[in-house]
């Protein structure tokens, strides 16, 4: 039987796996909300069932947070373990919901079908189009595509406490020869991706301290330290002029681009002036002798998220505060060694400050970038088979942001990581009112059928 | 009738004084709430109904806010204004106090008897000293001392919005040979002081708009402007190396300390290290090539007394927020000119910002600063009439605080003010437990008798 059929079977069925799909968003699996544990592991037994019917040995494994839904089937020399996540984000706040974000809906609008519903594109609709692939081949083939393991996490939006844990117990178990991961997004409405380089995160925040207690500036100001006007000649010091991070031996270990991605992603022709004017600005920030997809991809950052002291709130207070305090988040690229550059970061702030001053640190999360080499003829199979399905050439891309996942299955499986995902920039993850595009969930089915077909 | 048996009276009668302080301070005169409203009316009539056993012509003056309480009685070739305040600040947080702030005790402490309440100090207990000396005056002589005005004000702590409008509209009625303040304090605990500079100020509040949202750090951070971070830079570049303050024509008008002055504050032998390490610091900030009390009162400053932007709760948020704020105030001395100043800030920060980025501005109160020609011969009159009570060379001091009531008579009623009180820098003024001591009311009340029989 050829993949054609496999791709009419997917075609004939789509309502009833958007019916399927429909059942797996009616449960509110919000992993962050301890009330929602129950609906967590009901998502996973949801799982475990309809993996099970499809001839998988599925099982819903106990973690001390949400369950982890391991799957085996199939057979074959080539092993793919698949990797999604079937938590959600919290729907607050509410209001701003055009309806309740658990009961999904196929709605029509000026840009096509959506499927309106917390989790829809983030990630249940994803990973649904990795199972419905398996689904439409067994029933078109008879047997799975090659020997696949899924693996499904239920703490992806809460921080994945269990994941390293649960994968170091049980990597014998879960390696694979390559790992798809289906949690990113196409590159444009039109063009399919997959995602080769993933920043690491590392975050900090500190605490400038000074006096010991709250001041009047009219008594003490100008003679005494100000931890505000510390704190910001620090993080003014941190960029140079020409936008590169100051701190030193940040950049060690911060990779060059290989020449064949640059080459792809210079055909990409990304249009900065729109990327920056949809959001109300024009002026590249960052360093200046950097392309705009290497600033956004590929270059390590240094961003402020947060900062505070002093009196915030409404009139005047001369107050001239005790402390002072910032979030500051840096991207990593390459080998750049989060715990390395958290040292460097403390030294260099705590050696400019006045010797009657101090600081104190929490660090945040913190974990490695991930870069996959296209080496692996996996990646151009899947690239050509993504290109197939889309009829416009897939690109290997970057992700500004960190999906520690592809890092870990490198570090704890050893096992390369390929991340195709289908989400569109306006499919409002993390926000009221998501959906997942229609197209995107029955062309994500038929894209992973062929990516199958050439793997297995 | 001397002099002698004026202050033999003060002392006699030092406890009626007292209840009738302790009635005043009963009185929960919060000028910035408006549910306090009748009780600061009753504080005006209380004065009036006092001042009115006295001998005086006293009214309660309506205004918009608060009444001021006008008083005019004695005859004689001097005429004095005596300028204080009957509201107090709000009391907030009441569990931080160790009794009810409107049910006032004496109280020992290791360091003697306190009047604990709130307003003992800031300011009715200041402005009584001057009501009680009038009333000793009056007993022992039947006279009050030489012609006098008072005029004590009831939004004091709330910005005294209707003082500008009151003292143009009564100019004529008000203006007097010299005016008397009473509401600052000892130079240290035993020496008496006449505060001759008093540092104006300029509060503003700025807003960096870059993005028109919050966005992405993974997405946008290094490509798109932090706000955060260009606020850091400007503040950043507020103050130099050492600690001049580079906003371009900052220091017109900054005029140098003349030398009596700066003879006399050589005299007082301050004890910088005492001053910085009592509140847990011990490097000077500000200019390095000025000495600590110039720095304090009479160098202008640019304090940062906020900052704000950004995720600033518990944990982690990759945020590149749309906006960054910051209140910044500036203590000005000599002819600095609020108003240009403001116009030069505003331009050299937004001559800095990147052209997508703007700012929005909220400009807070601003007055210039006040300096005392002590060429008026009242000024060593008062300081020989302070050294005789205190047996302690009085001082001539500055103020790094800003009390705009001085310059105010002088541009509106073109009066010299001699600033003198007993407050001490442990009173707790605007905090929980205020207290004013009794050995400063009452030699409070003593010394304006000697001031008083030198200056009519």
């Amino acid at each position: 039987m050829s993949l054609d059929a496999v791709l009419s079977h997917i075609d004939a069925t789509l309502p009833q796996a958007l019916d399927r799909l429909m059942d797996l968003l009616r449960i509110p699996s919000i992993s962050t909300d301890p009330a929602f544990k129950p609906d967590c592991a009901r998502a996973a037994d949801w799982l475990v069932s309809e993996l099970s019917s499809l001839g998988f040995q599925a099982s819903s494994r106990p973690t001390p947070g949400h369950p982890m839904v391991v799957a085996h089937g199939g057979t074959g020399s080539a092993h793919l373990l698949f990797y999604g996540h079937y938590d959600v984000q919290p729907v607050d706040p509410l209001s701003l919901w055009s309806r309740d974000p658990f009961d999904p809906e196929l709605q029509d609008t000026p840009r096509g079908k959506v499927i309106r519903a917390r989790g829809s594109s983030d990630d249940k609709g994803q990973l649904m189009t990795f199972v419905e692939a398996c689904r439409a081949w067994k029933a078109v083939k008879g047997t799975l595509p090659g020997k696949l393991t899924l693996f499904f996490e239920g703490e992806e939006e809460s921080g994945s406490p269990s994941l390293v844990p649960f994968l170091q117990t049980n990597a014998a178990e879960l390696k694979a020869d390559i790992a798809l991961i289906c949690d990113t997004g196409l590159y444009d409405d039109k063009t399919p991706a997959i995602t080769t380089m993933l920043r690491g995160l590392l975050g900090e925040e500190l605490t400038i301290h000074a006096a010991n207690k709250d001041l009047h500036s009219g008594i003490f100001g100008g003679a005494a330290a100000n931890p505000i006007r510390i704190l910001s000649k620090i993080l003014a010091n941190m960029t140079d002029a020409k936008g590169r991070v100051t701190i030193p031996h940040f950049y060690d270990g911060a990779t060059e681009l290989p020449d064949a991605i640059r080459a792809q992603w210079q055909s990409l022709s990304f249009d900065h002036a729109k990327f920056l004017g949809d959001v109300g600005l024009s002026i590249p920030a960052g360093e200046q002798d950097r392309t705009p997809l290497e600033m956004l991809w590929s270059r390590p950052t240094a961003e402020i998220n947060g900062i505070w002291g002093g009196y915030t709130g409404d009139g005047f207070k001369t107050v001239l505060p005790a402390e002072a305090h910032a979030k500051v988040s840096f991207r990593l690229v390459g080998d750049q060694d989060p715990f390395a550059i958290r040292t460097h970061f403390r030294k260099w702030v705590e050696d400019q400050l006045p010797a009657d001053c101090s600081a104190t640190w929490h660090g945040h999360g913190n974990f490695p970038a991930g870069a996959m080499s296209i080496a692996n003829p996996a990646f151009e199979a899947a690239r050509q088979a993504l290109t197939d399905e889309w009829q416009v050439p897939a690109a290997y891309i970057g992700c500004g942001g960190s999906i520690p996942i592809a890092g870990y299955f490198k570090t704890y499986l050893a096992m390369d990581a390929m991340l195709i995902g289908f989400g569109r920039d306006d499919d409002q993850i993390h926000s009221p009112n998501e959906k997942y595009d229609l197209e995107c969930f029955h062309k994500g089915i038929r894209s992973w059928a062929r990516i199958l077909a050439r793997l297995t």
